[in-house]
């Protein structure tokens, strides 16, 4: 956290990793290993297609669009790997073979996936640049689905999330993410809905981010009552920048959403969104690691 | 939160809420005001030099480079607007005098200011475009300064954070937030100093967002032992990229930082400082609260 990047952008970054030893431990620091961090990956993480019932031994293509990553890295057959699927499979690989339209690995070893959160985003129609901002922070904290809400307030937003451009973009984003995170998930994200039919299908308990809804989730801090007794799957939604009507409020209550409210402040839409992602995702993780403990 | 939005970039927003009656109670919805969000200020504020000690009646020149903003939104003399100063000072106004160089107003009422929090971030030196965000997000979470610091394994980033054009840009990044989220303090962002010099002058309570430090953060909200005793002032420290030494580490816990975690992936670090200083001021500003109603 604050945190070990295995791959980053970072030029200087990425200069001095190639220059010491290559060591899993290494990258969290030069204490001892983490115990309760994910699995320590190959430096360089890649989509593969089709990985699900593969075994060690087996050889598995890189998705297409990763190719010219492969090319641009300058990695060579022999090149220690690691490739995902999104749905959950990681493999430590090797490279080994490679020519201008495909790239195909042979698989090593299994990296045991961490179960997926049983956490969903809905997240208002908005500005399209704070909204891709937003899909990669929702990934790396653990989300399971992104769901863009057409909320009344929303429905004026002209250059934001209704285009394919835009789902393609934020599909990008999502990936990215995933292999710098060293999650194994990659979140659904859906097409814009209507909150009617949103509501329709929601299941679970749900908080709604809210400019009116009181402190709830500092009080909760201070108070230890945390969650308020909501358990997964657990949906966070989010209003849009001129806030919830009356009447889509009244209807997320009715539907089960508690408001949580953070500051008195106005935060913008993914502000409060990744606090409250942020927030919900380590209650889960939690409760997880406290389960999977005590079975 | 996730919120109002009184000022936006955005167009559809922007010309949505001029057809509509302004009514400071519209801003967060269309139900009752809420009682403990900040006071509503005009849509549209701006900065104004020398504030302090003025009452009503006096006139005030907005600071030089709002002016251009001021002709560019088209207002006019006789317009209300929201000015601060961004040392707590905040007043609604009416526009009496632009010319190409200077803007004049006259304070008509002061808006009274929330106290600011006893909060400060410790952010590495890092990828600009990441940390100009961050700016930003801590501004409408309200911490009280940020600091960049020179971690040993953010000794190699070059692009970033130490040119003078990163800091006026931050600078401008954090007035921008400032308008918008409604707060009255514009954090100090100080120049990147080395650890030490940072621990030496650190007092009162800390928190290291560190890969290293278990899962603290998840523990507390389920446990309800959340802050873990850390009272105000409390410095949230986040770590490099690279994540921090052994030694660094080590100094930290022996100044008094608590190293706390909040997910086992890897987060970037811009993720986990907002999350924790959100966490942060989600708790300082409950205590506030709970502070002011008991006296």
């Amino acid at each position: 956290m604050g945190g070990p990047l295995r791959r980053s952008e970072h030029k200087g970054w990425r200069r001095r990793r190639k220059r010491r030893p290559r060591d899993a431990r290494e990258v969290g620091g030069d204490g001892p290993p983490a115990t309760d961090t994910l699995p320590p990956v190959s430096d360089q993480t890649f989509f593969a297609d089709g990985l699900a019932g593969l075994e060690a031994g087996a050889r598995a293509e890189l998705a297409s669009d990763e190719v010219s990553h492969v090319r641009a890295a300058r990695l060579r057959p022999g090149r220690r790997l690691a490739v995902i699927d999104g749905a959950g499979s990681r493999w430590e690989a090797e490279l080994v073979a490679l020519d201008r339209r495909r790239a195909s690995c042979r698989l090593l070893a299994p990296v045991p996936p961490e179960p997926a959160l049983p956490l969903h985003l809905w997240a208002p129609v908005a500005n399209r640049d704070r909204s891709l901002w937003l899909v990669e922070k929702v990934v790396e904290l653990g989300a399971a689905t992104i769901a863009w809400i057409e909320w009344e307030r929303s429905r004026s937003v002209a250059d934001a999330g209704r285009s394919e451009s835009f789902l393609r973009r934020a599909e990008g984003r999502a990936r990215a993410a995933l292999k710098q995170s060293g999650r194994g998930w990659l979140p659904r994200l859906r097409s814009p809905v209507a909150p009617e039919e949103a509501l329709g299908r929601h299941e679970g308990a749900g908080w709604l981010a809210d400019a009116e809804g009181g402190r709830r989730l500092g009080d909760a801090i201070v108070r230890g009552s945390a969650g308020g007794g909501a358990g997964p799957p657990l949906t966070v939604a989010v209003g849009p920048e001129g806030g919830l009507t009356h009447s889509e409020r009244r209807r997320c209550r009715a539907a089960g959403f508690e408001p949580v409210s953070l500051s008195p402040a106005t935060l913008r839409f993914e502000t409060a969104a990744v606090v409250v992602v942020g927030w919900a995702a380590a209650m889960l993780e939690e409760t997880k690691t406290k389960r999977t403990t005590r079975g």
